[in-house]
């Protein structure tokens, strides 16, 4: 059977199910019990019933039609991947396409029942999803998994060892981090809490675990309270040694399946803290009506977000090994380049190559981006073996890449010139640069939130009609994963405000369709700067340590002010590597961090 | 009797009233039928009830307590005001007090019933404001106005004559601007509308009025549909030949009381739009409960807020005049401080004097600012003959004031020097300087909102530890409201888009209390810059023509790009207003005009 043929079996097989759950829509949100951007292959539902394999989008199937939505990103990989599934696709904010409510409004009649697993909806899109509908005469129903009966060969549950994040590198203990979320959950009312997103979960505990590619997490879920602290994994996941020293911190292991029977169980007496965004349906129907919720961000995702004064140290640490690793590369990049004929697919392999080589190193961050001219303007282009263009002595290279370290996760990118550049190349790359710069010099008053910061990566690009069509920040996770909320930098308006610790990406980019593509990416965090009559003054430390291309810089476009920022950054990068890298290494970052006039 | 005394018996008076109503608290929302930042004197109820003579604040009264709601520009004269009267002053953002609601809730019982006039909550505050009592076990009530039955001598509604802003201003016909209101309703699936802000309603019937201070607009309201356009006024505003013109155009005057009575027998067929921001909660209950309801910010607030190219002319002929009246101002200033003896009060009637002078002028658009010193540093200080101090040859004067002309309204600051400069009082003024200016030069695509854009003039005072506590713009109506919806640029989160034609303030300022204010103020209008495969680019255009004090400037601390946009505006400033100015004038303006490097 061929793959289309496959998924309109698929298809037919859910409809049946539909049938039985009596409910004429299935709507499948693309995301986790635990609401994770990256899942386990066991939850990939979107995937198995329509085939599209990108990262992100949605799906809805009614008794006669079928659509997928998904952004501009994926929209030539889902007009192949949908052909003859009889899935229509739906290029989402292009003009004309329906919103999947709109959708589903014009599809089915008043007085039918959308259904959905409320195990993947989160409480919050539960509450405008069923609003929505509810306006248009239609509800919503709770079927549960309607794939479960049907899919054959459906990868298990992932049952990879969960380990400890030493001490030594997390810094806190997790009895200390336990009680800091009780009193934060006390300060709101509650007298105990869920814990439900992976990297929360991972985060509480000190433990971390390989079920879902490149983010260092486990499957499990947590209740907390003042004399009940229960971690639900699979028993199987852990060994003796770790099972033993949680139960030295108290800490009783229940099987994961168990969690939504617990729930269900919970005494009248519980005031229990949910995080609206990151906890689903199934979990808030699970707990008797009788207790009472307090909706609030997860005090984990909070506290975590600020980074603690030793978890910096250990960062600072890991970005000269990360910067080392970088350096090697580059090294090798002019050491090859015209000389053995090379693809981005090598610089894939070459970058976890270097990076393997440092101690702590645990894996990638997240899957490289290598993009050779043209390919380079292809934002989240993923390349392989058989997809990678030959590297030679001509155009642009951009390589967007990072590490999962014991002591830090790194997102660094780089764009680097493989001839003599164009005036043209220069000036995009240095007005880039200037945004880059004027981020990392910012100086604000405490209260200030990403998107009144946006402006200072973009500014000069606008000036000169250009732009680039993604965040110039997010927040990134220790020892965890790459994209960690709360906060972000970008033009839409997130209500989280810049707090010392929070260690974000700053990466303004341009991307010229056909031609080639910058970005330029260093981790920051934010730092206290000052205190005046006029308020607390908040500003960033730049964390990654790795040169930037002087030969692709105009400095006539530049002020003094962003020339000194930029010769003290690379003397700074010179000094703090210098010790990790071989005599042919340091000769050549010598010259990457010549300074300029 | 004295003032706190007859407080106390009106609050008496007040309570004996609650209890016929059935309510164990009344609250003041502090705004009127039409949602008026400013109002006439008969909706002053706030100031009836608390003596507080302040233009914000919410006054909320139980069978025992009042409380008094303020903001920190008026704590000092509400402290006073409020001596004696057994009114709480609740000094808003403080740390510990309380919210009105959490006020209410500690004051009342379960059960109680709190009452408000339902025409002066807008919707949306109806809706906040019950549900938040509602979660309390409180219900909110309309008693409609508590105070009529024994408010002696209360202001009449203002019988003020109505006069048509003549189309040579105007630019558009009311028939037109109707039938681009009706569309706009039309696209949102409306077949009617509602217009009850008096801006709105001024601006859709091309009709001006004195009802209240400084904002020439008239008290009424509009219905409007495909058959039947009705303005809701008191037919005595309005002479024969106005009556005969508005017939002409097939509008309908119907008495401004008779409002209420007339949405009561609205037809079943009409689908209404309402402004839920704008439209107050007794308008919409009075509707029958079977019409449809749209709720929607309303099109003449849309449509105002984008000058028209015609209007834009005209308000650059205004600017010329306006100008010209603020150098005869300075020259005035330059001539006689340190000669004559004269006040911060002499400065605000010359402001009124040289306006005055000037065609088209219709009063001024708001009390004029006018601060010395330390004065300067009270954002909003209004300044009477009584506590005028005297200006001699020391210090820093800032003045903000504007005016109301037939083709458009101003509002400029200027902050000069009348002494030699400190090198603080220079390097303040010119870190706002070039925040003024980097906002003028903004460019920024299609899309951006307010808060965006707030950094560029905040920018170089927050790297110095710097900030000012107000926003840095408010829009600006045409021959009306000197604060004009619904677009802002300010670090809040505003949803509107700043779009072409905006017409907007641009006034980053600073104050150091006891020691001096600044503040620089242009007004700009937001135009088209560019179209460019990353989008279409927006910028500013300066509106407002007067010379910034040289004095004052530090150009060690400039760009070569900001002196330069200085010279060409001064450059522009000396040409456009010299034909408007006597010779010693010219000569004046020609040495505050001076090329700068």
């Amino acid at each position: 059977m061929n793959a289309s043929d496959k998924i309109q079996e698929r298809i037919a097989q859910l409809r049946s199910q539909m049938k039985k759950a009596g409910v004429q829509a299935c709507y499948f949100s693309g995301t986790d019990p635990h609401q994770s951007e990256y899942m386990p292959a066991h939850w990939q539902a979107r995937s198995y019933i329509s085939g599209f394999t990108g990262s992100a989008g949605l799906v809805v199937v009614t008794n006669e039609k079928a659509g997928l939505w998904t952004d501009s990103r994926y929209f030539l990989q889902a007009e192949q991947q949908l052909q003859e599934t009889g899935i229509d696709l739906m290029k989402q904010r292009m003009p004309g396409t329906p919103e999947p409510l709109e959708w589903l409004q014009e599809t089915l009649n008043a007085g039918n029942t959308v259904g959905a697993d409320f195990a993947c909806l989160s409480i919050n899109q539960y509450k405008q999803l069923s609003s929505a509908l509810a306006a248009e005469g239609l509800s919503l129903k709770d079927t549960g998994d309607l794939l479960a009966a049907d899919w054959e060969g459906r990868p298990a549950l992932p049952d990879n060892p969960i380990f400890e994040h030493d001490l030594q590198y997390a810094g806190t203990k997790r009895t200390d981090k336990i009680n800091n979320i009780l009193s934060f959950a006390k300060t709101n009312g509650a007298n105990a809490t869920l814990i439900t997103a992976l990297d929360d979960l991972a985060w509480t505990f000190n433990l971390r675990g390989t079920d879902v590619d490149f983010n260092p997490v486990f499957v499990g879920f947590a209740f907390l309270s003042e004399n009940q602290k229960v971690l639900f994994v699979d028993s199987k996941k852990m060994n003796s040694d770790l099972g033993a020293k949680l139960q030295e911190d108290e800490i009783q292991v229940i099987d994961y399946t168990e969690f939504f029977d617990f729930l269900s169980k919970l005494p009248a007496d519980k005031i229990v803290m949910v995080d609206s965004a990151r906890t689903n349906q199934a979990a808030k129907v699970a707990i008797p009506e009788e207790l009472k919720l307090i909706e609030q961000t997860s005090a984990p995702t909070l506290l975590k977000a600020q980074k603690s004064t030793f978890e910096i140290i250990h960062i600072r640490e890991t970005m000269k090994r990360d910067g080392a690793a970088m350096v090697k590369l580059l090294h090798w990049l002019d050491q090859t380049v015209g000389k053995a004929s090379i693809t981005e697919y090598d610089v894939v392999e070459k970058l976890e190559y270097f990076r393997a080589q440092q101690e702590g190193f645990q894996g990638n961050s997240f899957y490289p981006i290598v993009g050779l001219n043209g390919n380079g303007a292809i934002v989240h282009r993923s390349v392989s073996k058989e997809t990678a263009d030959e590297i030679g002595k001509d155009g642009m290279l951009l390589f967007d890449s990072g590490g999962q370290y014991l002591g830090g996760t790194t997102d660094i990118t780089r764009t680097i010139t493989l001839s003599e550049p164009t005036a043209k190349q220069k000036r995009d790359f240095t007005l880039v640069l200037k945004g880059m710069i004027g981020l990392s010099q910012a100086h604000f008053p405490a209260g200030t939130v990403g998107s009144n910061l946006d402006a200072y990566a973009r500014m000069h690009l606008w000036k000169n009609g250009l732009n680039y069509g993604h965040g110039t920040s997010h927040g990134v996770g220790y020892f965890l994963n790459v994209h960690e909320g709360p906060m972000s930098i970008r033009q839409e308006y997130n209500e989280q405000t810049i707090k010392p610790g929070m260690v974000l990406s700053n990466e303004p980019g341009l991307y010229r369709e056909g031609e080639y593509g910058i970005r330029i990416e260093n981790l920051i965090v934010c730092t206290e700067k000052e205190e005046t009559p006029f308020g607390r003054f908040l500003g960033f430390e730049t964390l990654t340590l790795c040169p930037i291309d002087l030969k692709l810089i105009d400095t006539k476009l530049m002020t003094q002010e962003e020339i000194d920022w930029l010769n003290q950054y690379h003397d700074k990068v010179y000094n703090k590597l210098a010790r990790l890298l071989g005599p042919d290494e340091l000769e050549f970052l010598k010259r990457q961090t010549q300074e300029i006039h």
